[in-house]
């Protein structure tokens, strides 16, 4: 039930790109097919073909590739504003899953119907463009984390970036913010244990720097633990429209 | 020196989508800048700004990220006909750096042009979107392969992928291709040490899996590598055009 200025997908693109009645007219279409997903059940699976893409309007998502052994990758998580399945429409085949953490609404997108936005304007797709590199670029930071920063500059680096995300779409305040991950959400993601992540909180909220519980990330020291996570939110970019 | 047709970049658009002779023709127009780089210098820096994206026509090239301890990830490899710091044109800010690895052909991408190009043909933009988000599952590959993977099966992933890659644009054949990593990129890459990463080769080279030597990777048993891998290219969107 958002209006047109207030969708979180809009709110996020505006970050980047300055659009113009017809084009905000072009992107609530793309809102139109509102659906409700439950927490817990796959909405793409991995090797699946012939996917819409969704933008998430509310909830959590994650989005995670499973091994042959049965381990899990959590690639990313989706907060509203986000596009899930961008790939999917664009590749064929989907190359990970999807499964939302709480119960979800999601505007269901065709690829017909983004190709025919695009076509109409081209400015929504130099936009999505940029929203998909920006998707990228956290990619890119969680495989840093993984590959060369220690758990406890990782678990803060990874709040943080979560943090300046839901910002972008007016969720939070410079206190933190209420998130539904669980410890093993964290632990799949961040590739420690649940025992290793439990300790790494325990720790951070001892030091007073920040603690998650009961649903709530609380940032004590927030300057010290962008100190820690060497967090420099320049790939989130959020400094104002691009193209005007 | 490559004529409209035979441009890497062409031939995996190609891939992807129809391009009528206008669309073809404004893909030649970001060809125009041609420049040469030299190997081991620095094309783009993290924190840049202001940029100018690459489209990569022959040689090979590395992108990285520094940590502040002078560690290093290495997140991608280009190849010919892959885009370079396409991010940094979007983003702003360069999230990350760009170093060929030998001396590389590359055309620069202003800014102004890779929009008017949008502008022009919506087609172009989805097709580089598409581009843009092969290369995101590609380091969501990265990403698993370092989270959940043994070295064995990183090692095997990652040469394959990359032997995949550069069949979509005609370099290599059904028993190998010409490869200038040294193992110090395969060690930053793969989140391994160069020792590691040497007694991986030989193991593979001694099991007749495969032999990376002289700058030449060669398949021994290619099916049985796919299998270690857990390789399964559809992530790679290599099955012909999507949209006609």
């Amino acid at each position: 039930m958002t209006s047109r200025s207030q969708s979180p997908l809009t709110r996020k693109l505006l970050a980047f790109v300055a659009l113009s009645e017809a084009e905000l007219g072009v992107l609530e279409r793309l809102h139109q097919r509102r659906r409700t997903f439950a927490a817990g059940r796959d909405m793409v699976n991995q090797g699946q073909s012939d996917q819409a893409a969704y933008i998430l309007s509310a909830g959590w998502v994650c989005s995670y590739k499973l091994q042959a052994d049965g381990t899990r990758q959590i690639v990313d998580f989706q907060v509203p504003g986000d596009f899930l399945g961008l790939r999917s429409v664009l590749l064929r085949t989907s190359d990970h899953s999807f499964e939302p953490i709480v119960t979800i609404e999601a505007a269901e997108v065709l690829k017909a119907d983004l190709l025919a936005a695009f076509e109409e304007t081209p400015r929504l797709a130099t936009a999505i463009l940029w929203a998909a590199s920006r998707d990228e670029a956290m990619v890119v930071e969680h495989l840093v984390g993984i590959g060369r920063r220690d758990a406890h500059a990782r678990m803060a680096h990874f709040l943080l970036e979560l943090g300046s995300r839901l910002a972008l779409v007016g969720i939070g305040d410079k206190d933190g913010y209420a998130c539904p991950l669980t410890q093993y959400h964290l632990a799949d993601a961040l590739g420690l244990s649940a025992i290793h992540v439990n300790r790494v909180l325990r720790k951070s909220r001892e030091a007073g720097l920040m603690s998650f519980r009961e649903g709530r990330v609380s940032y004590g020291d927030r300057e010290k633990l962008v100190e820690i996570a060497g967090f420099d939110p320049a790939y989130l970019d959020h400094t104002g429209p691009l193209l005007k």
